[in-house]
């Protein structure tokens, strides 16, 4: 067995085999395929594809590259969520202590923010004390006791898919059906979860830019959590157009603690009682309520003891950025297009976000909306606030916007679409 | 400018600007875009392409990146052939002295052979005190006194080119009709010959498999040489069956000669003839007579004084391997195909190539031929004969033989068909 007849397989459009396939994982986690030569082997994947089988053999073997975990001494059922990216998806800080509230035990493993969009351990560091690195035996603690934990990912999972993923950031091959899918769910399936819904965003803000294209990421990954033992359903939505009026760290924490509280953006609400409904489901809580729960308080209850276990202080006032630049609407009329893609860019170039892993994110920064789609503006309004303590930011922030938005003049103002757009299990 | 967006430019199937192609074989050579990067992008280039404009600024690039000779202080055309490597491909011993005889400058630059076709320089090694490596000053005295130089190409031409295609053996991404004629046109215009004849192999042999894959790339480097002021040919050339009767280092060595000596297999000779008209064509020589120099020794003279003016001895005894294995016909008839492709690879094992570049060859080792397709063989008579001295590699050797020749029972013996299959210019 050798890297290049691996390669050339693929290259040639053939199918690789199991053991072709076993054989190239285990040789470029212990160093023996060199990462020129996976990134050939990653383009040609790209470019020419991997039917189920290898995905499910690929997969496999990356779960095979380290440990599995197991949630088997927790009483309650295991249930987790996983989103494919988007702007201003704060959705898992909600999601998680409703959830939890509702009777399951939810354990978030996440990342951290790169490009435009955001990271959901980037946007807790923001509430001061809060800590994303816990030990496996904390992070039991946490979710045995509070019933949610949202933290880092340990070194031990799927490392195959650690340095492979860091190889395909710098080598375009990021967007690789086959290779999202078998990252996603090896770490999902080997962290242990017997429930996962997962989130696959659809539209400029998006990976998937086409429902096409997020609908096969979807099945291909529903596909491989079913075999793999863990009841799997995605649902499709759109990031067309940021979730909710806030993208940036604390922005969105100020967001997401409106909702727990009972109020909050309409969509995000929306989305976050949708996930909710299908974690439980799947977690076979079919007679949880998790209206009533966001209602009661008693998803705000969790989220507190969530935040207050992992070091954080729930009360303390969040990080203001140092400067505000406020664009107005040019116009009147109803505004019909707010762009995702635009909108995470420039709050990525305002520093909410980092190019590279090992920048530090400004917790303050980030981009303010206030209007949606279907809303009426007036002339002169504000339309996006922008947050930053690095004023010289704002030219290089304020050059991803033109264009992001369409304003009709005279138009009739008319309902969001509704975020989920479809349902694949 | 950045790699990752000259990676997914190719990848998402567009044109490479003059810009991205300058930059990314600039900072390849300089080492700030990686050899994961190229790798990801040599197969995005495999997979989907360049066109002639992008081909010729790679070329150009590829150029660049180091120094150009120049053969202006010669008072004789300078005329130059290049092979894209073939099993038993021993024509440039003959055809650089017998080109040189008949009154041009012949600086045939050569490499060594990796795989399953071997190396001019090699080759050459087999004489006792011949030297590859010649300085300019020393490979230009040489070639002004003798008329002819087979030497190893310096550093300094188009390194670019020597990074990738070192990046290239070892990711799968040999095989891409761009990258062969680049790589083989930067060298061969940096190094500044006036005329070139391109010798396009076609066969399991070749790296082209058919003759469409060889038109093209014939086409495409034509097409480069003409732009860049070299006055160059192609010949697409057979290379189902080795040339000549032999395919190893010194066993090609001893037919060169032969060759030179006014005999030789048929279609060794009648190739060299071909490709010596060619070349005498292009270097405006119109009335020289190739096998007038041949038949009257003075082809062979300039090879004694050119081997010589490299150390080596003319006279000496050449190298046999210590061990034989003989393959014997296992029927009578006709046979109908002897597969070039197998033979290289059984040369190859018996120690005549290298699988790595650090690795020495055998000089005595290889395949010597009894039978060529056409010829009428009889049951028990030898067909092969295996070299090598280390005769632990015979068994890995035959594994490569079975299948790959047929003899007819009963058949009529026929003529070979020419070597010379088209003529592109």
């Amino acid at each position: 067995m050798d890297a290049i007849s691996v390669i050339r397989t693929k290259r040639d459009r053939g199918e690789l085999s199991p053991e072709q396939i076993d054989w190239v994982i285990d040789a470029y986690t212990r160093g023996e395929v060199a990462d020129e030569q996976m990134s050939a082997l990653a383009m040609a994947i790209l470019l020419n594809g991997m039917n189920r089988t290898e995905i499910a053999r690929w997969t496999a073997a990356m779960i095979a590259s380290g440990e599995r975990m197991s949630f088997g001494t927790l009483t309650r059922p295991t249930t987790d969520k996983h989103s494919t990216g988007g702007v201003g998806d704060k959705i898992t800080l909600p999601l998680a202590p409703l959830v939890a509230a509702c009777g399951a035990a939810v354990p978030q493993l996440s990342g951290r923010g790169l490009g435009h969009t955001g990271g959901t351990l980037d946007k807790l560091e923001s509430i001061p004390g809060w800590r994303a690195l816990l030990s496996n035996a904390e992070m039991l603690d946490v979710l045995d006791t509070t019933g949610a934990v949202i933290c880092a990912a340990g070194d031990g999972l799927a490392p195959a898919d650690k340095k492979l993923y860091a190889l395909r950031d710098v080598t375009g091959t990021v967007e690789a059906i086959p290779l999202i899918a078998s990252s996603i769910m090896s770490k999902k399936i080997a962290e242990g979860t017997g429930a996962l819904v997962l989130d696959v965003k659809v539209g400029s803000g998006a990976f998937m830019k086409t429902i096409e294209d997020a609908r096969e990421l979807a099945s291909t990954m529903v596909a491989l959590g079913t075999d793999s033992g863990v009841r799997t359903v995605a649902l499709l939505t759109d990031m067309s157009t940021p979730l909710g009026l806030t993208a940036g760290n604390a922005l969105e924490v100020r967001e997401s603690v409106e909702v727990l509280a009972g109020g909050g953006p309409k969509d995000v609400v929306e989305l976050t009682l949708a996930l909710a409904r299908e974690m439980l489901d799947a977690a076979g809580l079919k007679d949880a309520d998790p209206e009533k729960a966001l209602a009661d308080g008693s998803a705000m209850d969790v989220w507190r003891r969530m935040i207050s276990a992992q070091g954080g202080d729930p009360d303390a006032a969040l990080p203001v950025a140092r400067e505000q630049h406020v664009i107005t609407a040019p116009s009147s009329g109803v505004l019909t297009r707010l762009d995702a893609y635009d909108v995470g860019v420039a709050a990525w170039r305002l520093g909410a976000g980092r190019a590279r892993k090992e920048d530090p994110v400004q917790a303050g920064a980030g981009v303010e909306l206030h209007a949606k789609p279907g809303d009426i503006v007036t002339e002169g309004q504000p339309l996006l606030t922008l947050h930053t303590d690095t004023p010289e930011k704002f030219a290089y922030a304020l050059q991803a916007l033109p264009g992001s938005y369409d304003i009709a003049p005279g138009g009739t103002p008319f309902a969001a679409t509704p975020v989920v757009r479809e349902r694949i299990a």
